[in-house]
């Protein structure tokens, strides 16, 4: 069994994967760790458990799962040693890891650092892995890294326009975030087409509350929209994304607003949420979009908009990759959304060859974590298995 | 005869123009104004005279221009009478002018109002079309904004991911500049392909001390990489382009910088010359580029960095126009740097249709300043010409 973990700042979700079959024998959510009313989400067997509980930290979220994970009545294991690994996933890999690994001391170290690149996830993700060596002693942990998959984007690609030594002092660089789901659609697509990964040009849109895309070049990242942060890029449920960068500075002149301030407002104030004046979320905006008046019309722009971005980088990825097999879309609004999947393809059919499909493929972080965790312990050496051994 | 006058914070530009001419007879610039060591240079019938002047002000450099034009010596018409219209690049135009106009009172009022939108390049256009007004009393005026051109894009291509208020109530918004450089080099290429412009899609591609590309489909601007500034889009000479709009305030705080400094790092300091470390003219980043070390691989990413975003946008806008017959490129660096266009032409063969071409046409905003500013003049009701009539 492999255990994955994906800890927030107050919430901490959890799937448990026997790694021979796709879908999870038990999965759910601690949430508002370090607050009140903190509740734990069981999913097992069809049944759904929603349990108040008492939840200080990501240590008791830890606690909290294997408990309910091992169970005798809610439970889908009957000791933790049936779990054989765990894989964390971790926001933040830096230039340094471009593939999952295994944890080890310096593993811990180097994400510690990082968390400066992420103040607001690697910091979360550190606790659940500190939590999971004390209360699951033994177990191997990896870590899943949503960077890794693009640290294959040329430098060309991923260094900005800026003085050369904020590279150097600050590694301030695109990094390109989502990786494990960009990573796992551009697999099933090639599997969907029955084609080699390696001689397929992808474009994967990956359309959920963050939104970016890939260009996915023989089955590497090329290029994304994220950048140094998850800001850059599409127009989001609320970021802003791209956006010319003297409105920073002018908005924080003219509003007196301080960097902190800037950024929330760029980051949790802003896309489909800002333009519409609505929601965040596109269900929303198109209820509205349904009415009259300036209401309708600001859903409408937030739409264009949303959809305008997608096509300049279709176009824009199409170009650097030199050809386009297949546009692949993933993620909550592209699988709620046929339209706007259907639309993008036939606004976009005089630019790309007939023979480039559009298609919808629903993504699973979690299980291609699992995978990862799966091989990384079976190839890793048995003298570091320092578990005790129980099947 | 039309003057056409560009003037900027320490300098004030003249071609006089014959109408029927493509070629000015006479241009120069009034250099240093403000500062010690005035220079005017005026060139006319192949000589060049260089002169040490004093010139407090824009008033003044109106006065040194009529001066040298009308100089016995030097000059190229007897009197100022000559003139039948002045011509006015004026930079910002916000969303009230979608066209040349001639200069009314209400005009000037507004072009004060879009100062604050552009406070570097509006007031010393005022400060121009003011001493005009002094020194040459009577001789019709014409604006030639250098927003004008893009009025044409819609919502979704100009309108940011931001909180709708912030366009309301400081309109910010994606305005594009060089817009009278790609309306006369999307006219050019038209004319050279032989083709009408309303049926042509094109894409522009100027590429100066300053860079912008336009996506104009048939005659219109559809979409400009400049943004509410000219700081986004393409890096540039000096500037950054494109950039996570979080790293501005990520630097902000790391570096304790003030809106002004950051907007100088980014709007003098990055482009080729931040990424160089070396030079923002790509003749030194050539030279450094043949060298070793370094030195040579950083001009080698500057130059990458520059090509790989004008790739991206040509292939954005090839997709929001659905179809794409030439690329144009203009100025220094473009017409310049043949191997630049080629090596973008070959990149992007397997992208865009066979008979999409690669052009290089050198932009000349002057003459269509002139050409507006003659054709403005000449619809102008006789009413309206208050100025003693003298040919």
């Amino acid at each position: 069994m492999i255990l994955v973990i994906n800890c927030g700042s107050s919430s901490a979700k959890y799937q448990l994967f026997d790694v021979k079959k796709h879908m999870p024998l038990a999965r759910g959510v601690v949430e508002r760790i370090g607050q009140s009313a903190s509740t734990l989400r069981h999913q097992a067997g069809g049944d759904t458990l929603h349990r108040k509980v008492s939840c200080k930290d990501h240590h008791t979220a830890i606690n909290l799962i294997v408990g309910i994970l091992t169970d005798e009545r809610y439970g889908v294991i009957s000791s933790k040693d049936e779990i054989s690994g765990i894989g964390h996933r971790v926001v933040h890999g830096g230039e340094e890891f471009e593939e999952s690994t295994l944890i080890t001391e310096k593993v811990i170290r180097s994400i510690k650092i990082f968390s400066e690149l992420d103040p607001l996830h690697n910091p979360p993700s550190l606790s659940g892995i500190m939590a999971c060596s004390k209360m699951l002693e033994g177990i191997p942990q990896v870590a899943v890294f949503d960077t890794a998959f693009h640290q294959t984007m040329p430098p060309a690609a991923f260094i900005y326009g800026l003085p050369f030594e904020y590279y150097k002092k600050y590694k301030i660089r695109k990094y390109g975030f989502h990786g494990t789901s960009h990573r796992f659609v551009a697999g099933e697509a090639a599997r969907l087409l029955k084609r080699p990964l390696n001689k397929l040009k992808l474009i994967t849109c990956h359309l959920g509350n963050g939104c970016s895309m890939a260009a996915v070049d023989r089955g590497k990242s090329a290029d994304t929209s994220m950048g140094f942060t998850p800001l850059e890029g599409l127009m989001m449920g609320t970021r802003s994304g791209d956006l010319d960068p003297a409105v920073v500075f002018y908005l924080m002149k003219k509003e007196r607003l301080t960097p902190r301030r800037i950024s929330d407002i760029l980051n949790k104030e802003s896309g489909l949420l800002g333009v519409s004046g609505e929601s965040n979320d596109m269900r929303d905006i198109l209820k509205k979009l349904r009415g009259k008046g300036e209401g309708a019309k600001r859903a409408g722009l937030a739409i264009d908009i949303f959809i305008y971005r997608i096509k300049k980088y279709i176009g824009a990825y199409q170009a650097v990759m030199g050809g386009l097999d297949a546009v692949v879309f993933t993620a909550g609004i592209s699988e709620n959304n046929p339209w706007l999947v259907n639309r993008v393809a036939k606004e976009l059919k005089g630019v790309v060859r007939k023979r480039t499909k559009f298609m919808v493929v629903p993504t699973n972080e979690e299980l291609l974590i699992a995978r990862d965790t799966h091989q990384i312990i079976d190839r890793r050496p048995q003298t570091e298995d320092h578990r005790p051994k129980t099947s």
